[in-house]
C-alpha cells in the first residue's frame, strides 16, 4: 500500500468517527431530552479526544513525507493537499494549548448566556480577555507556520486562501456605496405599505409547508430529514443531512425562509462527490462557499418574485388567516425584502447584513493582529455602528459587541464568511444567467436546471479546487463585489 | 491509581463509546432515512471494532490480576466480578472467529428475510448450517473456559448463572400443567364473547394515548423519548432511554400494550444505579431480569383489571368509534387476555407463550450440545408443536422453525429469557403483595408504591448481585414456577 493510500484509508477511518459525532451532535441539539445532556457531553468529549488523537497520530508525518514523493494524478494531488492542510491545522497547536483554549471558551460562552441578558460587560471581559489572549497566541502560532499575518491565519480556518488584504479591498468598495443604498432603499420602501402576518400559524402547518418547499428545492428525503431546534442548523453527514428550523406560531415568515436557507446548505452536502467521501477533498470547500449555497437559495432564489409566487401558492389555504392581501405575491415579496437599520446581526435583512459583518471583521482583524485590546471593542463598535447604520450602542453591550456567540469561544475569522457567501452567490447567479433563463425555470416549477448548474460548478467539486479556482471556473473571475452591488441595486432601488 | 481504579476508568471510557453506539443504533432503527444506511453501517462497524479493541486491550489482563490482590469492599468486589466476566466473554474468542461468525450471521439473516416469505427451507439451511457450526464451536470454546455444557455457556451470555439442569426442571414442571390449562382457558373463553376493535384509530391519537399511559407508569420524559420503529424496542442509555412502538391504524390494542411493555424496560434502565454508571455492575442484570420488568409492566400490571380501568378512561373520547361496549373495562380485559393456539411466537398470548419458548429451548439446547443436527429441526419442531399446542407445521417452515430472527445470526441461548422473565415477574408480584395492596394502589392512580418496590428490589441493584441473589433478597427464594402457575390459574381459569 502506498503512503497516499495509507493516508486515504486513515482519513476514511477518522471520517467514520466523525460521522457518529455529527449524528450525536445533531441528536443533542434537536431531540435529546434535557436529562441526557451530562452523559452525552462526556461521551462526545471522549469521541472528540479520540478523533484528535487519530488526526495527530505520529506516523502520519512519515506518510505525508513519502506521499509527496509518489506519482499522483491531479485528483490525488488535490486530495493530498487537502489532507495535509487539515493535518497541519490539527497538529500545529500543542494538545495542552487546545485544551486550555477549549476550557476558556466554554467558561466564557457559558457565562455569556447570562451576562448578555444582564448587559454585564465587566463580567464578560473578565472571562473574554483569556479567550482573546489564547486566540492571539493561536493566531501567532498558525501565522508563523503559514507565513501570513496572525488574523489571516485564523481566517484561513474558515475560508482558506482569503487574505485581509483582499478583504480590505472588497469591503472598502462595499462601504463606499452600501450606507447610501440602505438610506435610499428605506426611503423608497417608506411609501410602500406592507401587510405583516398577525394571526396564529400552527407549527404543524408550517412544518407541512416547509416540507413542500423542500420538495420544490429538490431536497433528497431519502438522504436527509427536517427537524426542530432552538438554533436552526444543517448537520449530519452527506448521505444523511439533517436540517432544523424553529417555529414561531405568531408568524410563518422566518421558519419557511430558514428552511430555504438550510436546504441550500443541505443540497450542497447532498451533492458533494461521493467517490471522495471520507477524505477532506470530498467535503465542502469552505464556510464561505457553504454560505454561498444557503444564501443562493435564500436570497438569489428565495426572494425572487418568481419563487415567491410558488411560496404564495403553497401557503394558500394552509393557515386560518383571511387578512386581505397578506398572502399575495407582491405583499410577501415586500415582507421578505423589508430593510431596517437595527442592532442585531442575526435579525438583519439582506441589505444591512454586510454592514454588521464588515464592522466585526474590522474589529476582530485588529484584535488578532494586536492593534487593539479587548477594552477598546465597545467604543469601536459604537463608532462603526454609527458610521455604517447610524445607531449608537453606547453602554448597550447586549445589543452591541456582546450579541454574538462567535467571539465567546474564540472563533475569530468566521464572520467574513457570511458576506463572502452573499457575494459569491450573487456572482454565481450572474454567471448562471448567461446560460439559464432563471425566471422561466422558476415559473416552470421544475428547478432542475438551476440545481444542475450548481451541482456542476460547486457541489460536485468538493474541495478538489480552491475557492478562487471554483469561482474562476464557474464565473470567469475571482471574487468581484460588483455582482453583489448590482444584485442589491436591482432588488432594492 | 490502583489496578481496580484503572479498570473502572477504562470501563467508563468504553462506556462513552457504547453510549454513542446505542444512540446511533436507535437512530438507525427509528429515524434515519434509508439512504443513510450504508455509510452509517460502515461508521458503526468501525466503532464496534474500536470498542472490541478497547475491551480486549492486552494490559487488562495484568490489571485484573493485580486487582484480585487488592483490598476491595463488597461493592467493589461485585464491580470487579462483573467487569472480569465481561472481559473474559470478550476475549475468549479469537478476533477472526468473531468476524467469521458475524459474517455468516449477517449473510444468513439477510437471506432469511426473503427465504422466510418463500418458505424456502433448503435455501435457508444452506446458510444456516455454517451459523450453527460456528455457534457450536463458540459454545465449545466458552464451555471449556466456564466449565459448563456447551449450551449452558451460551445461556450464560443472556442469563448468567442459569443452567439447563435447572431449566429442565422448571420447564418440565410447566409442561406438566400448561397444555391442560390452555385447553381449559380456551373452553372457558368460548362462552365469553369479546368485541374486537374494527374501526380506524389514527396513529396521532394512539401516540397521544401512549404518552398518557407512559405518564401513568411514571416514565421520566426528561430522561427518555417515545418514537416509532418497525420492530418496537427499548434502546439508548440510562440517562436517555429511547422506546419505540409501531402504530397499526386498524386497531389500538397492540401499540398501547407494546408501550406498556417497553416502558417496563425503560424504567428499569432509568432506575439503574447512577453511581455505578459506566461499569458493568451499573447495567441491567440480565436479559431475563430485563424481561421480568417489561413483563411485570405488561402482564402483572397492564392486564390487571384495575389498570385496564385506567386505560379505558384514557381511551374514552380519543377515537371516533361508537361501537357499544368496545371500550368497557370488562371488554378490554377480554381483548387483552384472549387465548389462542397459534403458530407465531411474537403474536402469542400470555398463556401459550411459554409453550413456544420451551419448544425452542429444547431444540437449541440439543443443537448446541451436538445431539441433533440442523436437518432434524423441522421434524422436531412439528412434533413438539403438536405436543404442546396441537398444531402441525409439517412443510410449513415459514410459520415453524424459520419464523424467528434469533437463530439466523446464532443467538442461541436467548429464548429462555422470555419465559424466565415472565416467571420472575409473577414471583416479584407475589412478593410485592405481601406488603402492598396492589389493587388499591392501582385504583388510586398514583402507582409510586409499586415502582418504589421494584426500584428497591430490582432496578437500583444493577448487576451488583446475581439473578438468584436478587430473587432471594426480593422474594425469599430462587426461581419457583409455582408463582407463575398460580398467576396464570387465577387469571385464566
Amino acid at each position: 500500500m502506498s503512503a497516499f493510500e495509507k493516508l486515504v484509508k486513515h482519513s476514511k477511518k477518522v471520517a467514520n468517527f466523525e460521522h457518529l459525532y455529527a449524528i450525536s451532535s445533531w441528536d443533542q441539539s434537536s431531540i435529546m431530552p434535557s436529562g441526557g445532556a451530562e452523559a452525552r457531553g462526556a461521551a462526545m468529549a471522549e469521541l472528540s479526544v479520540h478523533i484528535h488523537q487519530m488526526r495527530t497520530q505520529p506516523q502520519l508525518e512519515e506518510w505525508f513525507e513519502s506521499a509527496a514523493q509518489e506519482n499522483l494524478d491531479q485528483t490525488q494531488s488535490a486530495i493530498l493537499r487537502e489532507m495535509k492542510q487539515q493535518w497541519q491545522q490539527a497538529t500545529v497547536l500543542p494538545d495542552e494549548f487546545v485544551e486550555a483554549k477549549s476550557l476558556a471558551g466554554s467558561k466564557c460562552e457559558h457565562a455569556w448566556r447570562e451576562q448578555r441578558t444582564q448587559n454585564d460587560w465587566q463580567g464578560f471581559i473578565a472571562n473574554w480577555q483569556e479567550v482573546v489572549t489564547l486566540s492571539q497566541q493561536e493566531a501567532q502560532i498558525r501565522a508563523e507556520v503559514a507565513g501570513t499575518t496572525p488574523y489571516d491565519a485564523m481566517l484561513n480556518l474558515y475560508e482558506p486562501g482569503t487574505t485581509s488584504e483582499s478583504l480590505d479591498k472588497v469591503f472598502t468598495d462595499v462601504k463606499s456605496w452600501l450606507p447610501d443604498m440602505i438610506d435610499q432603499a428605506i426611503e423608497k420602501q417608506a411609501s410602500e405599505p406592507v401587510i405583516e402576518p398577525k394571526g396564529h400559524y400552527p407549527a404543524q402547518a408550517q412544518k407541512a409547508l416547509g416540507k413542500e418547499v423542500m420538495k420544490l428545492l429538490q431536497f433528497d428525503f431519502s438522504h436527509g430529514r427536517l427537524d426542530e431546534s432552538v438554533h436552526p442548523f444543517c448537520g449530519g453527514v452527506p448521505t444523511d443531512v439533517r436540517i432544523t428550523t424553529r417555529y414561531d406560531e405568531s408568524e410563518f415568515v422566518q421558519s419557511i425562509m430558514g428552511i430555504v436557507h438550510e436546504t441550500g446548505h443541505a443540497r450542497y452536502e447532498q451533492g458533494l462527490p461521493r467517490a471522495l467521501a471520507g477524505t477532506r477533498a470530498g467535503e465542502a470547500r469552505s464556510m464561505g462557499v457553504h454560505e454561498s449555497q444557503s444564501l443562493f437559495f435564500e436570497m438569489q432564489l428565495g426572494r425572487n418574485p418568481h419563487f415567491i409566487a410558488h411560496l404564495a401558492k403553497l401557503i394558500k389555504g394552509r393557515f386560518d388567516d383571511s387578512t386581505e392581501g397578506l398572502f399575495d405575491v407582491a405583499n410577501l415579496q415586500k415582507v421578505y425584502t423589508r430593510v431596517k437599520k437595527d442592532f442585531i446581526r442575526i435579525d438583519a435583512d439582506e441589505l444591512t447584513y454586510p454592514a454588521h459583518v464588515i464592522l466585526r471583521y474590522e474589529i476582530e482583524r485588529d484584535l488578532m493582529n494586536g492593534k487593539i485590546t479587548c477594552a477598546d471593542v465597545p467604543e469601536l463598535w459604537d463608532e462603526k455602528m454609527q458610521g455604517y447604520l447610524g445607531l449608537s450602542t453606547k453602554g448597550n453591550y447586549r445589543q452591541g459587541c456582546m450579541q454574538d456567540i462567535h467571539w465567546t469561544d474564540g472563533s475569530f475569522g468566521y464572520f467574513p464568511s457570511y458576506t463572502l457567501g452573499a457575494m459569491y452567490a450573487a456572482q454565481f447567479m450572474a454567471a448562471m444567467r448567461k446560460t439559464i433563463d432563471v425566471e422561466s425555470v422558476l415559473d416552470s416549477g421544475d428547478l432542475s436546471p438551476i440545481f444542475t448548474w450548481l451541482n456542476d460548478h460547486v457541489w460536485s467539486k468538493g474541495s478538489l479546487y480552491t475557492t478562487n479556482e471554483i469561482l474562476t471556473q464557474a464565473t470567469g473571475e475571482v471574487l468581484n463585489p460588483a455582482f453583489f452591488k448590482q444584485h442589491l441595486k436591482s432588488r432594492y432601488l
